[in-house]
């Protein structure tokens, strides 16, 4: 039996592993080969000596794992990052946000928005988004470009006037053909919520995804309001509703699930449906908190997520992660999340909420090698008693040294290696001046 | 008349200042004048060339603040950082901490701690410290070495057998007479708590705190627990008890406060008691959500804390101001804490809740030149529509470039001018390692 191996195109080694396998092994003076994008070996040696024919990470004295995967956020509408906050949500989406949106939605502001999400994601450790929001194809063009990997959901919101739902469906198969080309991205379909489309439209989505095998992302139960008036229209629960239609039978991810009752939540985990627990959009929008404990119990992956820029106001998992681990405890009690727990839903559970574990969520043998190094030298790393605690009580954005996407180096020693970071900001900061007149302007119009 | 001016020492210029002052003054293209430690004069001025006879700190671009006050805190304990996560109160406290503190408790572990606490404070903007622990004269000896202004309170907890009550106030006499010595400390009283003395010592530690005119720092309402027995024993509230033995007529500050009745809050409110909100640390530990709106509504000024390193895990007052803000929108509804508020509570509010503002907590005129200087370049920070929400909502530790108390740079460009820090983290590592094999041998001995 011959067993030869492809060329090796990288390597990193030196530190600390963990590898979020099934077996949760944590491996010191790792040494990680890389070949064609995916990861060959990993395995454990001191004193290694790389070669110099391939690229080496010295990782020496740092932690390596996955990189982190974002479940739900909107990265085309970062510009919009504060531009109006501590409003109730029905004031912040239709006197700010509708209108802005309304102006400056176009390709341009959508591929900007992404860059600097990308660039933010990058430097916190980020290395799968799964994104929701309009002109989506720049989203995926430039995702690709920055080098992050994306599952790009078309959204669609019917409002009378805007779009023809007839057209929809054309639209969608573009979107699906033009993004194969994109190795980093994956198509989804991202109908807003139940709330935003029609019977249906939505029943043509679900056999849409049915036909083209797509993942269906939508907003779920984010409000009360949301819960009543769906319950008050169709008589029955908005999870019940979509079983009506066979939307469980899809691929399916839900942001938000806040609204939930215990039905829903023993319905939700034997159908393993994917769920994206937003906790500072939630708070900050003072909707509530996900019951991630119970529905985890339930059988239900759980993916943390940002949400966007405009409701959060940063893409920084890091500190998603200590927030929505303090607020479990708060409402269930300590210890019913242990850090470990969560650090799961940052990686491999989330990557199963996503659809997406076959490929990235741990760093095993045959897997992507989508990771990060983290330099635990600050102050606040140390003393370091337990990798998962440190991961979520203790780690910042700023920890994170290197990010590799598919084997690619996208970040080293903190420095971008594959896009001009000063030019992207000071656009942005460019943007940021004209979006800001605009809003003065659309407010004092009333 | 002569306006003789004191010779100026430092000049930090070219940023935008937010002064937190009682108008609330932003100023553009800034000058601050500093002269022995304190703030000659505040100007804007465009083009403005410093003389180079001073200290000269380039902020061009840059945001500059009063330095962050941390509430409540435990530095002395740094070491124990995340050594025993995810367990209710009373196992975390009984299995780890106190059994750790017993072997561990002496100077040198409290110096070391308070040198590693110093470090990240330093790094994540924080200027100011409220302090309760043992040993606390080797916090104010530290703290006023690593040049971070501190109020240390040296605790006290009745437990029988450790140390005889009779001469807790010779040692507090001896400790209020060495730490006279430290420019940047002041001396504070902190009794544990309502139920950690008896209550003939908490009447002596008023009547103490009375004759030498010191402020009392104790926790306050932590939990429902708590609260209960006191009602069950004393047949009053813990309000209404410490009404009884004078508390509230002595400078006060008092953290946690979250089980209150709505009697309480009026009377906190009117007596402007000090109240420090922890909200990362009272939402680890299960504990409940302090009711800072009801309570900055009723009078009393709030800070923020971080509470120890075992608690939280971090000192890290952004994340902290981010947590809490969103925590109040969730419980009393969006916008009841805009984002402006929260900066009052790390900023000037903060400092009246510790007694403090008459010389730190705004930039103006002759007070004291506490104060950070903020890198607002950072992908996270992009755009930046309001400054208030910028800081509450996207800020990081990472941004933060200088730091200085009392006119004296800590930090430059993230670099520590006045302590040799690798020094400090090998030794905190070192430390770490003994600390782990001691806390598995407690463990093990049941």
């Amino acid at each position: 039996m011959t067993s030869e191996k492809k060329k090796i195109d990288s390597v990193v080694w030196g530190a600390t592993v963990i590898t979020m396998d099934a077996s949760l092994n944590v491996i010191s003076d790792a040494v990680i080969t890389i070949s064609n994008g995916k990861i060959q070996s990993i395995f454990s040696q001191k004193d290694f000596t790389p070669s110099n024919r391939v690229e080496s990470i010295d990782a020496r004295g740092c932690l390596v794992m996955p990189g982190l995967i974002n479940g739900h956020t909107h990265v085309g509408m970062t510009l919009l990052r504060g531009i109006a906050d501590d409003l109730p949500l029905h004031d912040w989406l239709r006197k700010h946000i509708f209108p802005l949106e309304r102006k400056l939605g176009n390709q341009e502001f959508v591929s900007l928005g992404t860059r600097l999400a990308c660039l933010e994601m990058i430097r916190s450790g980020t290395t799968l988004f799964n994104d929701m929001y309009y002109f989506e194809e720049a989203t995926a063009k430039t995702a690709n470009e920055m080098g992050v990997r994306s599952i790009c959901g078309q959204t669609y919101v019917e409002i009378s006037g805007v779009e023809k739902a007839s057209e929809v469906f054309k639209k969608f198969d573009s979107f699906f053909s033009e993004i194969q080309k994109y190795k980093l991205i994956t198509g989804a379909l991202a109908p807003h919520s139940i709330y935003g489309l029609s019977e249906k439209l939505w029943i043509e989505m679900v056999a849409y995804a049915r036909q083209h095998d797509l993942m269906i992302h939508t907003h779920l139960c984010e409000t009360k309001e949301e819960v009543d008036r769906i319950k008050a229209e169709r008589g029955v629960s908005p999870i019940e509703w979509f079983d009506s239609i066979g939307l469980w039978e899809r691929k399916t991810v839900c942001a938000h699930a806040i609204e939930l009752t215990s039905a829903d939540i023993s319905f939700l985990g034997k159908r393993k449906v994917g769920i994206v627990y937003n906790p500072e959009s939630n708070l900050k929008l003072g909707n509530g908190i996900c019951p991630v404990v119970e529905l985890r119990a339930a059988g239900a992956p759980i993916s943390f997520g940002t949400d966007g820029t405009a409701s959060n106001n940063n893409l920084d998992l890091f500190r998603e992660v200590d927030f929505g681990t303090k607020i479990q405890a708060f409402k269930y009690g300590v210890g019913k999340l242990p850090a470990l727990e969560s650090v799961k839903m940052l990686t491999i559970e989330g990557a199963k909420a996503l659809h997406m574990d076959h490929l990235v969520g741990s760093l095993e043998e045959g897997k992507s090698a989508d990771l990060i190094v983290l330099d635990i030298s600050a102050p606040h790393a140390v003393p370091l008693y337990d990798w998962y605690s440190y991961l979520v009580y203790s780690a910042s954005q700023s920890d994170v040294r290197d990010t590799m996407v598919a084997g690619q180096l996208l970040m080293k020693n903190r420095q971008m290696l594959r896009c001009d970071e000063k030019m992207i900001l000071d656009e942005a900061l460019r943007w940021g001046i004209q979006i800001k007149e605009l809003n003065t302007l659309l407010q004092n119009r009333g």
